[in-house]
Order: structure tokens, then C-alpha cells, then sequence
């Protein structure tokens, strides 16, 4: 599934020459309606790029006709200038499907700090808008225009009573609470109003790409919209279509964490009997930026005092001697001191549990993270972003 | 210039088997008087090692006669048997001196999670206490039996109005704000009270150790002692004390970042024109402690849109469209966009600067780092600590 599976909804993905490499890097997706309601939410980073500068504008009225997105570059810290750029496109999209140029919503992916080939960026939106469809392939198409450093495509998507929900991604590093270099566009033809939009999406955000954190950065750029159409003329049950919401956010979550750069292993990083669900986040978020841990599990040691050390960085409620720590189900940790045998543990795999048991309440919260590894650092030394 | 150089001092550092190598790991630092005056730092974490833990209680009154100092294992997260393992080197050490144990302090350094072999603990403080010995010799084994990944010994200095500091201290990695994994013992032959020892540690500590960031991880174990012998029978201007107190705490940090693990460039991160000194410290730490900018200049990229990604995670006062970055002098960023070519900055050699303007204020603060290298990953995923 994908987003141009859901009724009402067209997409395109085309090559446009801003990727060096001939792989399409404009993609258009489009809403006909009947109904164009919208949410967004956007990064937290202070430095935002062009693009989200102007389509938190776009959407601030609950409506949205259409999203441009291009890889190949970010529209970042480009100033003045990089802000026209990103209204120009708006404007081009705009003409071409012959709406308004505040309803068109714009994202951008790639390199920070230069301008973005305009005369490019115009030609491939005019060949997008060209090869505008529904269904399968072209939400295929649509979700490889916007891959950077991805080695796949990311799409996800729910069906619910009378109405879908379809989902694209990119993202493959920088992931990072509160969103990273990520753009997820996810349609539905379900009718709901902006403002139940709204919060659909901050709860599923909040269980899904809000606790996927592989290198603890933060990008300029990130972009998560959901668009309606209405065209289903369901009107969905509000529980059931947050669940559907959420578990199309947490399918591409955990594909970006999969894809993240460089990674050897996926670690879920689950704090649990904490007093409260931010003290499991903080402890779990504390872990999965440590790079002593994050290096150790590269290396296959099961190092559980790197897991301790991070855990004693936090503010959460604990006890030092109360702190057990399972890895991959053994219990290398017990009462804050030697568990079991630390040869127990067999890392080999590329799935890695870490369960840190904090001996101070009922809740808890899991982060997903990635080990630190050569290949991480060979490409965010070699690729500039 | 070392820890038994100031009169009062003796030291020795001796292999005790705790070291596969058969390098020394085992060193002993005693205050001779007629003063036994001491202050110390500790690791803010709060998983804290048994000897943390020990010498808090020790150094609480102001008090010090020696330091016994292991490397080969932290004794961190080692429960009530590493505390009483703590206790009973401690009361060796008072054997031999003829002291008390409570006026022993006690830090040790090496993997967290397992006990420390006591048979060779002890046999070792025996045969360190043997070759008690002032002077430079003497100073270097002390210096040499704290090495863990160090690939040399670090000490440093200061000669006063007629009196001496002299320090040692190990560390090579996990490098952080508040310290870590980083053991200092200063020693000084002036005569001063505790509560101005106590002064002005902290004030030398808070612009060299708090400073340096090397991966932003935060030790169990780490400790800074200073103690005064009265030896020289000179009265210091504190003034003068404290600046060369500081002086000596910032050579030994810069040989720490010096000898970061698997570094290839040393980074000093400095933000100016800020509202505040804790706003230029948040913005230096943020971009410090982002592995994408660390990768990147590892790969000689001087990508300012890291720089400023890093500072738009930050809460310090700043207008992204003020924001001007130079990276080796050459302004890359201005205004919050495109500055000088980047290709006119030349990352080949070791040392960089990087230069945050925030055109907020006129507050600077620096931070040291190193960059994040295939050695870094290398060396902390087959070293256990």
C-alpha cells in the first residue's frame, strides 16, 4: 500500500537530474478530493529548512491540495533566496493543477546549504504532474523519488472498515526523536475533519517516529503529513483509525530504523517498571545515544556497564542497587551488580534486546536505536548532507 | 612536573598482574604533611563505582593521607562485595602507612561488572608502598600505573611563589562534560586549607575537565584529587593558586583530548556572541556531541549545515537568519546561509577550529572535542570498559 492507493489520491515519481545518479528525485502526490483536509508536524529544529518554513504556513488552515518533494537536495540554511525557491515550486505545482499556491504543500531532501537547480526542480514537477496515477505503481514511483542515502523504497498502509490509509518514507540516518531527516507522506480517503487529523497523528508520531532515534540528530528538514480526501465517504470509527494511523507510522519507523546507515544490528532499547512512562523514555533515549553501548553491541559485548552508565546519566527514579538488565533475555545485570554470565549472550543475530528494569513503578516505553559501526562513519564521512 | 614533585610527596606505580600486559596498574600516591589537606570531583553519574562511593566519604572532612589508584578493572556495578573490596585496599594501604583507612582515598579504572582479583590488589599496594619515592622518576610510574587505552602517560604542572602543583592523570576516551572515565590526582606543596583547595577545584575543574567532550559518554569512576602537603611552608595568593591550577588542569585536558581514542582531528568548538556563557557551552556541547558533524570532519568535510542543525537543538537565544559559522577561519556561513566556498577550507591537519557566532550577545565559551573515526568504532567495540 501506498499513497496513491487511497481513493482520491495520484502520485508520480520522476527522475529530474538533481541526483547525480539518474534516480527519480521529484515526486508529486495530489489530492482530488472531494475533501482536502490535512495535518502536519514538522521538526523541532530551530534551523528549519525553506520548505518547512513555508508549508507549516500551508497547512496551518487544516487544508492541503497537494505535496511537491524532491531529494537532492535539502533547501536548507540557503536564505532569502531558499525560501523564493521553495514558493516558486509551490507556484509552479500550483499552475499546473490549476489550484492555489497556499494549498500546496513542499519537502525537501539532501545536501544542506545550497540552492536547489530551480530550472530542474520546474522541469521534473511538469514531468511529474505528466505522470500523475493511482494505485500500486505509481505509489512506488512516488516513494523512490524521494530516497537519499535508502537502499529501498519505504511504503505502509491499513485497511479499515470501508477506507484506507497509505503511507511513504525516507530516511536512513539522522533519524532522531522528535523526527530526522525524515519525509513520511500518508494519505486516506477516510472523512475525517483537520482537527481529528490533528491528533491522529501527533499519537501515532508520538509512539512511532518520535521513539526511533539511530544517531541522535536532529534534521532541519523533517516533514510528517497526513492528507484526507474523503472520497470513501466513510467516516471512520476515531479509535480505529488512530490504531490503523499508528500501525502504518510504526511499520515505517521500524523500516527506517532497518535501513538506517551503516547498521549491523536493530536494538530495542525497553526500560521497564518505571514511574513513569518519561522516565522509561529518558532512560531508554539515554542508551540508545550512547556510543560506548552503541559501538559495544557492534562488536557483539554484551557490555552491560555501558548500559548502567548511561542509565546513571538520567534523572529518572531509581536505585542503583536495584537495576536489573536482560540482553537478549538473559539477565547480565542483577540488583545493580554481576548476573548472569555476560557469555550467556549471543549478539550474532541482528536483532538485539536490551531491557533495563528499574525497580520503581509499572510503566515503560521502548526506543529503537542501531549500533555504531564502520559503515556509519564511512558514510556520514563520505556523503555530505 | 608530577605528582611527587611537590615536597611532601611520594608516589610509585608497579605491575601487579591486574593488566594482561604486565604494565603497571597499580599506583600509590602519599601526602607525607606536615598538612593532609584534600579536595576532589567526582563523576556526576549515578551508577558510581565502589571507590567513588569510598572517597566521597573520605575526602568529606577535608582530609587525605594517600591515594592508592588501580588500573585493569573499575570495580563499578560490583555491589556490596566491590564496596568492601574498596574498603580493604583502603585499610592495606593505612597498614602500611600507619595511617587510617578512613583517610585513604581510592580510585580505580578499567572494565565495569567485575571484581577486582584483591590477592594482587594487595600484593601490588605492598610492593608499590615499597618504592615510595620523590621526584621525577617516581612521578612517571605513579603517571604510568593509571593507563588503560592511554597511549602515553599525561602530566603537568605549575611552579608557583615558592611552592609546586604537580599532576597526573589518565584517560582516552569516553571523555565527557562532568568528567569521565578519567582519574587526575594533583598534589601541591602549598599551604592551604581545605575549603580554598575545594574553591579552587572546582573553578579550574568547571574551564578544563567539564570542557572536554570527546564522545559525550559519562564515567562511573571518574575522579579529580587535590591535596596540599603545607611542605613548602608558603602561603599562596589564592589568585595566583588558581590560575595555576587551572593552567595545570587544561594542559592535562587538552592531553586527554590529545589522546582521545582513535581520533584524527581535535576540534575546538567555540561559540561567541552569546546571551550567556551557558548558552555558548549548550551550542559548543550540542554540535560536540553530534556524530554527524564528528564524521564529517573525520572525513575532512567542512559541513557547516551540521554546525548549524546541531545549534538549532539547542534553547540558547539566536535568530537562525544571524547565525555566521567559520570553520579554520574561513566563513562558511553567514547569515544563516551560504558564506565562503567551502572547498577554501583545508581540514588535512589535525587541529580545527569552529567558530558559532550567535549574534546574540558577547559571551564565548569553547568546548574540546575529537571527531568520530573507523578507530573510535574500532577501539570501543573491542575493548570492553
Amino acid at each position: 500500500m501506498g499513497v496513491a492507493d487511497p481513493k482520491g489520491f495520484r502520485a508520480a515519481g520522476v527522475p529530474a537530474g538533481l541526483k547525480s545518479t539518474g534516480k527519480p528525485d521529484v515526486s508529486l502526490v495530489v489530492n482530488d478530493g472531494p475533501e482536502h483536509h490535512a495535518a502536519a508536524v514538522f521538526t523541532s529544529n530551530r534551523v528549519a529548512a525553506a520548505p518547512v518554513i513555508w508549508s507549516r504556513q500551508v497547512v496551518s488552515d487544516g487544508r492541503a491540495d497537494a505535496v511537491l518533494l524532491n531529494s537532492g537536495g535539502a533547501n536548507a540554511c540557503t536564505g532569502p533566496q531558499g525560501f523564493q525557491n521553495t514558493h516558486a515550486s509551490a507556484e509552479k505545482t500550483a499552475e499546473l493543477l490549476g489550484i492555489s499556491a497556499g494549498d500546496v504543500l513542499v519537502c525537501s531532501t539532501g545536501l544542506i546549504g545550497e540552492q536547489l537547480p530551480m530550472d530542474k526542480i520546474f522541469a521534473g514537477t511538469t514531468d511529474a504532474h505528466a505522470r500523475l496515477a493511482s494505485g500500486e505503481e505509481a505509489s512506488a514511483a512516488a516513494a523512490a523519488g524521494i530516497m537519499t542515502t535508502d537502499t529501498v523504497s519505504k511504503r505502509a498502509g491499513f485497511e479499515g472498515s470501508g477506507y484506507l490509509i497509505g503511507g511513504m518514507a525516507k530516511g536512513a540516518g539522522m533519524l532522531a526523536p522528535a523526527l530526522a531527516t525524515m519525509l513520511v507522506v500518508i494519505t486516506t480517503d477516510a472523512v475525517l475533519e483537520p482537527a481529528q487529523l490533528d491528533a491522529a497523528l501527533r499519537a501515532a508520531c508520538a509512539v512511532s517516529f518520535d521513539r526511533a532515534d539511530a544517531d541522535g540528530c536532529m534534521s532541519t528538514n523533517d516533514t510528517v503529513i497526513l492528507m484526507a480526501s474523503g472520497a470513501s465517504g466513510v467516516t471512520p470509527d476515531v479509535e480505529e483509525f488512530t490504531k490503523g494511523l499508528t500501525a502504518t507510522c510504526v511499520d515505517l519507523a521500524l523500516q527506517l530504523m532497518h535501513d538506517a546507515e551503516g547498521a549491523s544490528h536493530e536494538i530495542a532499547v525497553r526500560t521497564f517498571n518505571a514511574a513513569s512512562v518519561d522516565d522509561a523514555l529518558e532512560v531508554s533515549r539515554a542508551v540508545s545515544r550512547s556510543n560506548l553501548f552503541k559501538t559495544a553491541i557492534f562488536g557483539n559485548d554484551p557490555n552491560w556497564g555501558r548500559v548502567l552508565s548511561a542509565t546513571g546519566t538520567t534523572k529518572a527514579a531509581f536505585e542503583p542497587e536495584n537495576l536489573n538488565v536482560f540482553m537478549n533475555g538473559v539477565q547480565v545485570c542483577r540488583n545493580g551488580g554481576l548476573g548472569e554470565d555476560r557469555s550467556l549472550v549471543d549478539l550474532s543475530g541482528r536483532n538485539v534486546t536490551v531491557d533495563i528494569d528499574l525497580g520503581a513503578g509499572s510503566e515503560e516505553a521502548t526506543i529503537w536505536t542501531n549500533d555504531l559501526t564502520h559503515e556509519y562513519v564511512h558514510e556520514n564521512s563520505a556523503y555530505s548532507s
